[in-house]
């Protein structure tokens, strides 16, 4: 396979407590923020993210017992949670994986404010969760 | 604080299997490689780097049952490890944390292949394994 322009996005963390986090990696360890903190309802999370060099780094705190994110913490403790990687078409992108036998999480893009994103299995990643966005 | 110029340097793997690991991320997704594997006997594990945009990914695979990522696998199973940040000075970074209360792993830098380093303790980092080098 020729080699691709594959970028990082973000790296993302779940945490206990958002606040808590954004005191570490913000204020103690000197990231500079990368918006505001916001809240998704429907994923019933509250989210932040810093800057990490030339990508970002996401925290997510639960914000109830039944999300997915939440059913992580509560198995496996707050850490590291999913890689987002960029790719120039992800249509593209999953048709070579699924071609070569990947296991997808969405076989077809997803879009939440105009960004195109679809999952990885970690089953195919080596436990890794893997996030594929598409490049604007 | 002000703002810092913390810089991404790589994000690391646990994998069950270098090989397999290297046909995910190197073929399949298309990650260019970074170096060659490389076995770090003291440590008891192989690795090999791809480029991710413009840090790097590191896979480690334990070669035994006794090092700390055999152990760390044996209780989580294969996914992510550590993140490795970058910071201008890595002695006023340690004493900067340790002044705020953050508990580290490595008080003062560790030194290989003339690269400085240390650790910052996971109870201090919400879970996550932080690793910090000196820049070159």
């Amino acid at each position: 396979m020729e080699v691709e322009n594959l970028s990082l996005n973000h790296i993302a963390l779940v945490v206990e407590d958002l606040h808590e986090a954004l005191v570490f990696w913000g204020e103690q360890l000197g990231l500079p923020a990368a918006g505001v903190v916001q809240t998704i309802h429907d994923e019933g999370v509250d989210i932040a993210f810093l800057q990490i060099g030339a990508a970002r780094l996401e925290l997510i705190q639960p914000r109830d017992q039944e999300s997915g994110v939440a059913r992580f913490l509560a198995k496996r403790g707050p850490g590291l949670h999913h890689l987002c990687l960029e790719v120039p078409d992800l249509d593209a992108k999953l048709g070579e994986l699924a071609a070569q036998g990947i296991e997808l999480i969405n076989e077809s893009p997803r879009e939440r404010q105009g960004r195109r994103y679809a999952f990885v299995h970690p089953a195919s990643s080596g436990g890794v969760l893997l996030e594929l966005y598409e490049r604007h």
